[in-house]
């Protein structure tokens, strides 16, 4: 069975349960707080010597980092995970976007804002991210307005791996209102009848 | 005929050069500069919405960005991607890392000093910087020491993602001294007869 190492309130862990529940795949969730140093112990250091959340098991002793990664290992052979040569391309490119491009922005100006609380001392790391997290949602509006979806107008690991600080980016200080198609894109994966929420703060030690 | 729109001087369009010169692509390369905001013009915007190198056009008018993406386009079907899952998945988690934990610290400290010659208003980024990038060695050095390459000890795209700014981390005041495995693995993929080297700076322009 596959187990899964991560912080639900986190979006890059976040994004493979999504995945999991579209998928029906039996699993385990072990849940690491990276805030008690959880994810530098020498034990978590053997199954991601890079000391971060979230982690695959997929065999017993068998290890699998980096979020985009672990999605495109479970997706493989799914509806979600397209085979065609192009497309597969495209996922990554929106993966790839994502990783550089929009979460340092909107998923660390929330890391700051929810978890952190804002503090003064990182009040203007957290407004030099404004302007890189809106062109971040301008990128994606440019595509959304036009497709269903970020890739071949079907739902796929990209979407997951977008949407899972877009539909969080308010808890980072960002408004969607001038991003209809991002809004009514996340309508639409939220309205699909496989889909998991984000869990609420707090509640994640518990799933 | 491909045509590849970036700079090599930048590891994350020279990764692109290195991979098609080993598969041997006809191609065209066209120098864009960004520091003279040719990657913010409006045609440029229109092959890619997020405004950096590289692109590639893989048929007339039609585009594709984000360098791993590309790389993963490129080399599908051929001896540097890996048919089988884990081992494509193993390929993009050590491309995932190097776009998130290696290429911020690495790569920005070696533009923050070889392109901007270390101003005095970005010093107290570069120092900052200094930790997270030998993490990022580290964790390569773990691999490194008892494996060929990054993936299943064949040369695969993982290995010309990560080469692309390890080996010219000294160029952004990284040293690789306590790093045998990382030295070795650079020697091996430069002994390679298709390896074509990055161009000494001012030489893009004309390639």
């Amino acid at each position: 069975m596959y187990r899964v190492y991560g912080d639900l309130q986190s979006g890059n862990c976040y994004k493979i349960k999504l995945l999991l529940n579209h998928l029906e795949f039996e699993h385990e969730w072990e849940h690491v707080d990276v805030r008690k140093g959880q994810s530098r112990t020498e034990e978590f250091l053997r199954f991601n010597p890079n000391g971060k959340i979230p982690v695959l098991e997929f065999e017993p002793g068998q290890y699998l980092w980096e979020s985009n990664a672990i999605l495109n290992y479970l997706a493989e052979g799914t509806p979600y995970l397209p085979g065609e040569r192009l497309a597969r391309a495209r996922v990554l490119q929106w993966q790839c976007f994502e990783q550089y491009s929009h979460e340092p922005y909107i998923a660390v100006r929330r890391y700051i804002a929810k978890y952190l609380g804002l503090p003064e001392e990182r009040r203007a790391e957290y407004e030099a991210k404004q302007a890189g997290g809106y062109a971040a949602l301008g990128v994606m509006e440019q595509q959304l307005r036009s497709c269903a979806y970020l890739v071949n107008e079907t739902l796929s690991i990209a979407d997951f791996s977008l949407f899972a600080y877009t539909h969080v980016a308010s808890e980072g200080g960002f408004s969607l209102a001038d991003y209809p198609g991002v809004r009514r894109w996340i309508a639409a994966i939220e309205a699909h009848p496989k889909h998991i929420p984000m869990p609420p703060s707090g509640a994640a030690a518990r799933l």
